[in-house]
């Protein structure tokens, strides 16, 4: 686990609160708070959700240890009967959640979380913190494997992320996302995630020359070896001797692994490695590619006919460069009544994008004959999309357009209970159960929402009850 | 310490090249590494240096314990013999480093560090990245509280911070930088950074209507408190009932600490709401504004007269949202002959940004009469700087200009000894005075170098030994 259990990993406004709403009695009024992206992230159609498993450990741990609350009470802001109160307090509410590897679109809740609103605030921050990233990362990693096709992408970014543990959980999630391995060993353990790695060009420095550099390296991992060919001259002196190193091998009876290709015109060498290596009748041994890669550049390398097998992606992965940051909120949706009933609640705001929807919710995946995902439908919890005589909504991006949806063949509630009163009921999945539902769903997707450059949005309906709700609230204020 | 001092903190090829140094015996031969950058991060001048501290933690614990040599033995690359060596392994090197708080120009090592070759290598990856993600944060946070002026920039990045310890380190990070807080209470408890943070626009949704709302909150916390005035209507309703709770206050004797407007024309609203208060008779009552800040909004809200005392900044900062990764590098520089000297090492390259200077080096600061940075000057370790006749050097930037630089007041080198066999040797400042530190070095530099749009690039020579290393290096291969 990467989250320290601390409950300290929160805002200080958050704890402000907190004591706000213990003296005003407040805080035992049960309410709904919404987790949700107000956009997917990197200009494309859809975000993969991940980070849950991590965000329910943070849930059923948190608990104010003594030195936490000496701490609190060194900020003078807080009463010794409130401090007393925290050390009591334990998260006890419900959590409904989509599954880590769902695609999930804007707007829709994919944590929604129940209970008292003290509890519900405390715990914002790192709900959001342990969501927004994993997710962030898990679909830059999607995107790049999508363009990098049946080719393998390596996690290479450990020293270039935001901080160890920023290296960590960015290896988790790009693992998630469709990565074949990491070359960070710390990841590798902690998550069982398949390690990869060779050698540097330090290496080939340490030795008198390159061919002994590589010699010396096949004396030790012999078939397993890759060869970094870039040092000194690609295809004059690297791919050359990676050659007769690999004709070498084969006299043992043993094959080279591959070669890596660091720097350069990677299309223009990879094509060249490749026919150097056929020639010599290793068409077997590997390509790797490394060296400021992302979906753009891959989908460019394969466009130019680039021979490569393997893609190492470091520093644009691992902190999501173009877009280092998620906006998911957490967002008050309901307050229970005196009757046990739910009443939405609602931000008024004059930037629609910001926007909330009321109420406790339900978001379903509408199927259609193909197994396609034909939309997603969105209406308060109870109410179930009438798949014979149609699925009837309004686009979320425009409330005015309505549309009735046939042909639907199969229906299913995104958000499951995972947590109740404070305990996890979910069984969490292993990482590679997760990482197969990632790829699974993004080929349901409708190609032109998958698609790399301006997707289509995908189509997202709010039901009849939903958008009543919402807009008796809105007469309201 | 975020760092858990695991020695997996590593790419799994460092651990290859290590076994193959120690078999083919090359791993015992003394070398130097630099690590440095290749660029200013942000189109600036300058970087400030941070992540010392965790570093040399690093090194000092470096150690391979038996379950993480069960791992590594799972990985079926590693003869027993050498994980047995590994078992016995230790960081004994030396480190010569940049104080925290530095400001370094491209190029520059900062941290220096000579030693076995295994051991040098082996901790390459887990450097860089405590060292370039401290680095870019404590100089985003420097550009953005230098574009603040006297006015407080609060740090509150937490739910979009790369993770829960991107968040902690992150919020260290800006401090150094310049930050007078952080929202995040498990940063402030680690490192002892001020707290700060009020209510959420939730408090205000939570209570029938905003004054009473402002009522319940200033109960609590009296003249600590902060108002959040945009839920509804910043002018017409936030600062007027802001107002009505200070004269309440004020029956009392006390003071309202500050409003706060998250949202809409800050420059705009902030200038009305000063002009509301003051006429209430409130000139000491503060304005904080946070929404999507960085350096260039800053800047932009107070050319346009906006009456802000403090800005919450969070995303951009703890994320270096416009450049969210420092490039910076560890380099072979030299390497110790059988006589104990150092001979450079180099790597040839065709873009001359990715050039190496050779060598065992010493950076020296020259200062001018009125305690201006006036260049910096690279040379040789045992090479000290002629401020008598005047200092001699090449541009970095282009190496065929020579300059003469005459009238330095004093020089002072940067490389000091912070680690002597594995051991730390310097005392390790505390924030208050590597922060301290920032401020005061930026304000040294020459304005030009500092500014935040194009600044010039600050003039970094390099000596004539180091040249001559250099140019005899490059004939030779």
């Amino acid at each position: 686990m990467t989250v320290p259990p601390s409950p300290l990993v929160t805002d200080l406004y958050q704890l402000t609160m907190a004591q706000g709403y213990w003296q005003t009695g407040v805080g035992l009024r049960e309410v709904c708070f919404d987790t949700f992206f107000r956009s997917n992230p990197f200009g494309g159609g859809y975000t993969v959700v991940a980070g849950l498993e991590e965000a329910l450990e943070f849930l059923e741990n948190l608990r104010f240890f003594k030195d936490e609350l000496r701490y609190l009470e060194s900020l003078d802001l807080f009463t010794s009967e409130f401090l007393e109160h925290l050390e009591g307090l334990r998260f006890t509410g419900d959590v409904h959640a989509m599954a880590e590897g769902t695609v999930a679109f804007a707007h829709e809740p994919v944590v929604r979380v129940t209970g008292r609103l003290e509890e519900c605030q405390l715990v914002e921050s790192a709900l959001l913190n342990v969501i927004n990233f994993q997710s962030l990362v898990a679909t830059k990693a999607c995107r790049v494997c999508l363009e990098a096709g049946e080719d393998n992408v390596m996690e290479f970014g450990l020293r270039r992320a935001q901080g160890v543990d920023g290296a960590l959980t960015a290896a988790r999630a790009a693992y998630i996302g469709g990565c074949s391995s990491t070359s960070n060993l710390h990841a590798g353990r902690r998550y069982s995630i398949p390690v990869r790695g060779a050698h540097a060009h330090s290496w080939v420095m340490a030795f008198e020359d390159e061919l002994t550099s590589f010699r010396r390296f096949v004396e030790i991992y012999g078939s397993r070896s890759v060869l970094l060919v870039d040092t000194y001259d690609t295809l004059a002196s690297g791919v050359p001797n990676a050659i007769r190193v690999a004709r070498e091998l084969a006299e043992q009876g043993l094959g080279l692994e591959g070669i890596r290709i660091d720097s350069g015109d990677m299309a223009l060498l990879s094509r060249e490695a490749r026919r150097m290596l056929d020639e010599a009748g290793f068409e077997d041994v590997e390509i790797v590619c490394s060296g400021d890669l992302d979906e753009y550049a891959i989908r460019t390398l394969r466009a130019e006919g680039a021979c490569i097998d393997s893609y190492g992606v470091g520093t644009h992965l691992v902190t999501a460069r173009d877009e280092p940051a998620l906006p998911g909120v957490y967002k008050l949706a309901a307050v229970r009544t005196g009757d046990g009933s739910w009443t939405g609640r609602i931000k008024l705001t004059d930037d629609p994008g910001k926007a909330t929807l009321p109420g406790l919710k339900q978001v379903w995946r509408l199927v259609g004959p193909e197994n396609e995902m034909v939309a997603d439908w969105m209406d308060l919890e109870g109410e179930e999309p009438d798949t014979t005589s149609g699925v009837l909504g309004c686009h979320l991006s425009n409330l005015a357009r309505m549309e009735l949806i046939k042909g639907v063949r199969s229906v299913e509630p995104m958000l499951k209970p995972v947590m109740r009163e404070g305990k996890v009921v979910a069984d969490l999945p292993p990482l590679e159960r997760i990482r197969a539902r990632v790829r699974s769903e993004v080929m349901q997707l409708p190609e032109a929402v998958r698609k790399l450059v301006k997707p289509r949005q995908h189509t997202v309906l709010a039901g009849p009850r939903l958008l009543e709700e919402a807009r008796a609230l809105r007469a309201r204020m």
